[in-house]
């Protein structure tokens, strides 16, 4: 279904292989999804994609799980079924309830609604809520 | 710049004034931002709107900053700019750091990102984020 | 192919079941469709959506077939496969003709090709489409 | 702020001041609005595009100002400013009313958040919606 | 899958059959994609869809392949998984190479991250970037 | 106008302004756009994206030229104004004539047409089109 074969360890090359083999020890799983088996056609990208994507979801300022319920809420905004699948599937093994599930997805279900409102009205901005644009 | 005229408080009627009302009383402030005013010409919706804003964004299994920040990431992948304004501004009031907002921003752009490869190489989902359809 | 198991009547807990209740009686057909199955693991969110649909869809300045036009073009814009399925079968249900279809097809398209160059271009708004922010 | 020159009618070529005086004679107004000359740059893609908005736009099995409306949805969904203003207006001068403008909002936001809900459930078509691909 | 049946030539019409008929002369293939099949339900919406494609994706300013890219950046954009398909195949017939698709999601990637950022901080345009709107 | 202030060179910090030294010594002007100076509240941001930027469009199986305009078709799909303006300059500096932004242009207004109807009709994916998901 995918428009380049999902590669199988056998068939991807070195620098893939080593990429699969860093994603299996961060984390302690066999499992190499999809996606990244899409990308090991294109070794440098699938690199690049790994490493950033390590960088960005570490903890910081913000908890892994909270990262994790902006990354499918930009998912379902984007309409990426294969995202909102993956990131729910990484959401629930951070300890994603049933309930934080239902109120991300209500706070979602709101902001498109007025996100569309806002859009349609044309609503122009607020000036209590612009910033000076010199610091 | 709206498609509408934003309505002042003396050109609202009754049912949106009190909704205005509602906003000032809630929010202790005496700012009834422009989002509302337009909307106040179907004061069904308005009161629809703002009554639903309330149950969505209170604390529940989220806080509300967790909240916020996830509104805004769905008004970014959106393309909504008066949401952003809107929300930027809510999620400092209720206390978003800078060092927050930076790590949200880096989790919109990496979902971004790979929102967009796993959509181009159309890459089908892994058995082991699948969910059984029956319980 | 869910994120979440879609429930058998027997499975939904008590205020879920009387939503699909009111779902039955409202439609007159015994079918509770797939997406309310799903919302059903958020009885409130269940709750609120279904009521609102209901408010929302009734007959008033617009008849309901215009209505499920209207919901099929966002659906579309928006690329929701599964609202396009549903709201294209309801449009049918309430006589949209296959002649319809195609000048509704039609316009939508033409939009979607002038969006993206008034985009393209980044157009600014004529004074003769503004209307004053003050009544 | 458009990223090519609004054409002043002196400045078009004689293939784009032809499609200027279509606009003004079928339009029976001397407006040739922004999104027009700016397309005129390319007097192919504007003929192009004007003589299709003409056709699909045209009574039909949909009257003209339901055309609007799904115009609307669509460029509201898709985030284009421009065509919000320029077709909010042409909506008006067919007969929109307040009303039916609000009637209008309040589908596009329903159909936001379902489509929201629907997307982020990855919720499988029911069978009841399919239709075969053979007939 | 689709919500109309997918037409077989035999239960096409004679005007869409035309159009079939001049989709296989001008594609060297007996080959009609379901696209058009699905279309053929409107043939006047068939027959203008089919000839402005081929005016449009003709060799000109820019080659054939170049513009199948670009098709590819769009749908991926709007999250059109049969366009992906279609086009990935038909940039393929027309000779992208591996290293190609590589670099054109890369781009597509880069793109929407930036394209998020961007919008997310709501950074004002750059005078340096402005086209005047006067010739 | 953007939410957070647009940094000039005195007020970045040293490792923001070790950025904006390479942009200029990269770009060979002295201006450091928007972008940049409102990225550079978060220098790691900042340079992640400025790094990754150079990399994915450098000369490779793609000419600089072709993924300016893959950018643009991007950003138009995703309804970035800023991105538009600012990867329309880049690729008018790049050397992209008149006619084929007009083709480029016209490519995107198609693309997003069929993307719409194909969407619209849910059009299954040809087996043709398919590749198999292993080697």
């Amino acid at each position: 279904m995918a428009v380049v074969p999902i590669l199988p360890d056998e068939a991807a090359g070195a620098a893939a292989r080593a990429v699969f083999a860093d994603i299996r020890a961060t984390r302690r799983t066999d499992l190499v999804n999809n996606f990244w088996r899409a990308l090991a056609h294109d070794p440098a990208l699938l690199k690049a994609t790994w490493e950033r994507l390590q960088a960005v979801m570490a903890p910081g300022a913000l908890d892994p799980l909270t990262k994790e319920m902006i990354y499918i809420a930009v998912s379902v905004a984007n309409g990426c079924g294969y995202c909102i699948h993956s990131h729910t599937a990484a959401a629930r093994a951070k300890g994603m309830t049933e309930a934080q599930h239902g109120e991300l997805l209500a706070v979602i279900a709101m902001a498109s609604q007025t996100n569309a409102l806002a859009t349609a009205f044309q609503v122009p901005v607020d000036p209590a809520f612009r910033t000076e644009d010199k610091p």
